[in-house]
């Protein structure tokens, strides 16, 4: 440790009163907005009236305003929001040390909450705007279970009833995650399931499947639209999730600015787009608008890289294919990433404005393998003590790589990278890392032109 | 939520700045002073020389000063403290909607960092006088994880080598934790192990037995002491840990200073002492020295009672009789506490400092029901969104009763208590409580006196 005093503080904390008030909402400054959601019976743009069985009133309005720059955060949800946030932005100046390099390193850390990830920004608004519309409760899916713990806290705090579809291979393998939203009042379902018609349907044609994203968001929404007083809610992917996650951005960039600090580069790991899209909301408006340029980097897994190797059209947003269509850069819905850890981000499609964003060089993406990945969240464990979620270290990775950059070409860059969350429930992962039990598999050329092959032509 | 703007804010973060330069030693200002270590060899009380060879030269001196009352935090521990510290202290604004009371309520939250608990604070000093020294590296034992996680991510910060005994059913039974600790580069040793003479004697002696706490600190200190350059550490119970961790009382009552609070009422769990100690320590300097008054309650679990149902009497530290002997409040080191899910406080004995007040009326101490003590989890959960630890929830329970007796007469009391740690790895135990599967073993006074009677005679 240097022995000088430092400028900056270790962790920067925004004071109650400089909390965002409003959330940015990033279309509002796109020349080229992101591409409508198609009804896929009538292959036409959606309407409210489509949407309204599924959503919630106030948040299919959020999805289908392309044009308000800030949209007022509701008074119940700023105190929710205060409880666990402002989240801080951390200079990384063990990292720094560490790695021997010149360049500032800060990061935005979204894991101090039980849910352990930044999808409690959107967990809690969803929520209110279901509780607001007098709704019983919501229904959802889960696969490595962040998005359920987080939607289950918010309805915890709400008064309304959650019931959220896991994955079945998940369910089993991850009874705390489970045993959490239990903790939160939620009901837990293994997916696919007799509770619904598709789950019958799936056990009767697949008896000994572990289940699919796909199936439980099916089995989610038809829970939902069968049910008085229930709708559905998804933690990614959305626009409205953008919307609300660009709390993460607004925070970071006004404790920046407190400081005098403009950020060279900004990382985020990608796999719906949630967290990344809510970090550069902020600083990408700048960018559109011609005010600031920012170098952005989207970070993806080699396993499963929709930007960097997919296409640049409508698909479905699950494989169950019950969702409506979105353009966004996908791998075909019926893409199966090997195995890989960061479950996160094994999602086959990116939201429409992130898509959108990146078609028209806005920012860049890279892909990267999973035990370099993993290797360096060991090496940020060790020097900054957080245990990051793999899909986290994703962008640690490339953040590491680039200041190892600097180190060689001695530029004093200033890099921002998203910290959205912790490993604690990932410790399977780090156990095969260590173990030198840990596969790269990437995806062959003939794997992803079959997946690719069989998107709807619309 | 209320819709008026709160005076005091959810958190409250402490400046850089404004952070503690300095331990708070409670025995300075303590009239008895807390009865020595004695060495079992000699009964006489134990020198620096007997300490020597287990403990690093500087903890044994801050282990035997009894009247130097600020000891500074040097730099390196102050610059490591910043990275995750300070720890806000949080005003339960939604538990106390949810009770309807009106007492205020604060909790001090230790657990936002990777090692889930206080025990940071002190792991962190203890690794660098370690390193100070010249040391290789340290040994220490763990029970449920905690503090092992803890000393593996100081060591891994000090570049020190880490060796854990780790008792051999929490190995078998919570790969992940011990996972975390491979993550931060520690060597963790299921306990009894072949690696020492004592536990090659037990493993022959009771060939299926899966250790305990007492066998896992005998092979640590073994190991220690037979390895040139490697001492023992300990996490709990000593004087050395509850000056370190005064950190927690020193932050917490300076944030409540700076907003003009007095808590009337302060609440810790207590199992060795450590949290509880480090929480009350600036307030009970001020009610030793005359200067105010506090209503102060140690919290322990009804299965393993030592202040409310144990003697206060002479002991060893450890089950394997290897450590010194302490006058402590104890139930004897026999006595094998019934399942109970809050491994931290299934201690038979207490700090000698804590000990010490409690005799002379300073504090008062309470038992509750493990049952009672997860249904006022799930309640805090709810509503403060933290999963709180098993331990920490201990202190939620009695600060609701206290609350909801406030709410009976009308009173105005500002409540403060410990949140030690968080409960991601406990989800067992939610689990058994929530299917209805947790018992509520009380030992009976038969269990005790048969513990008890077995004393050493001093």
């Amino acid at each position: 440790m240097s022995k000088e005093e430092k400028k900056v503080p270790y962790k920067i904390y925004l004071e109650e009163s400089e909390m965002p008030k409003a959330w940015y909402n990033v279309r509002a400054d796109m020349k080229v907005k992101p591409a409508p959601l198609l009804n896929p019976a009538t292959g036409k743009p959606v309407t409210e009236a489509d949407l309204a069985p599924v959503f919630c009133d106030e948040l299919i309005k959020q999805e289908l305003d392309n044009d308000t720059p800030y949209i007022e955060i509701p008074e119940e949800i700023r105190s929710f929001y205060k409880m666990y946030r402002p989240s801080p932005l951390v200079r990384a100046y063990c990292l720094e040390e560490k790695l021997g390099t010149p360049a500032k390193i800060y990061y935005k850390f979204e894991g101090n909450n039980t849910s352990g990830s930044h999808k409690l920004n959107s967990a809690i608004a969803q929520a209110y705007y279901a509780k607001k519309q007098g709704l019983k409760g919501v229904t959802t899916e889960t696969g490595a279970g962040q998005w359920g713990t987080a939607l289950s806290m918010a309805c915890a705090y709400f008064g309304l009833d959650c019931k959220v579809f896991m994955v079945k291979c998940s369910y089993e393998q991850k009874p705390f995650r489970r045993e959490v939203m239990r903790t939160y009042g939620a009901s837990v379902t293994p997916s696919p399931s007799m509770e619904t018609e598709i789950g019958k349907k799936i056990l009767q044609e697949f008896p000994g499947t572990t289940g699919s994203l796909g199936c439980a968001i099916s089995e989610a929404v038809e829970k939902a639209v069968t049910n008085e007083g229930y709708r559905y809610v998804l933690g990614s992917v959305l626009n409205q999730v953008l919307l609300h996650q660009s709390v993460i951005g607004l925070e970071a960039k006004a404790a920046m600015d407190k400081y005098g600090i403009t950020p060279d580069l900004i990382i985020g790991c990608a796999g719906g787009g949630s967290n990344l899209g809510g970090l550069i909301a902020p600083f990408m408006g700048e960018k559109l608008r011609g005010e600031k340029d920012y170098r952005i980097i989207a970070v993806e897994p080699a396993s499963c890289p929709s930007l960097t190797r997919g296409v640049y059209a409508y698909d479905f947003c699950d494989t169950g294919k019950v969702c409506p269509l979105a353009k966004m850069y996908t791998l075909g819905s019926g893409f199966i990433p090997s195995a890989n850890h960061a479950g996160g981000l094994r999602y086959h499609g990116m939201s429409s404005i992130l898509s959108e964003l990146y078609d028209e060089g806005y920012m860049e993406a890279t892909s990267v393998e999973q035990t370099k990945v993993f290797e360096a969240a060991e090496m940020f464990a060790r020097s900054e003590g957080i245990l990051p979620a793999p899909e986290s270290s994703h962008a640690i990775r490339v953040a590491i790589d680039e200041a190892l950059k600097c180190k060689e070409t001695g530029e004093e860059k200033t890099i921002l990278f998203g910290l959205t969350g912790t490993g604690y429930f990932d410790m399977v992962a780090y156990g095969k890392y260590h173990d030198g039990e840990m596969s790269d598999y990437i995806p062959t050329d003939e794997d992803l032109q079959e997946s690719i092959s069989k998107l709807p032509k619309i």
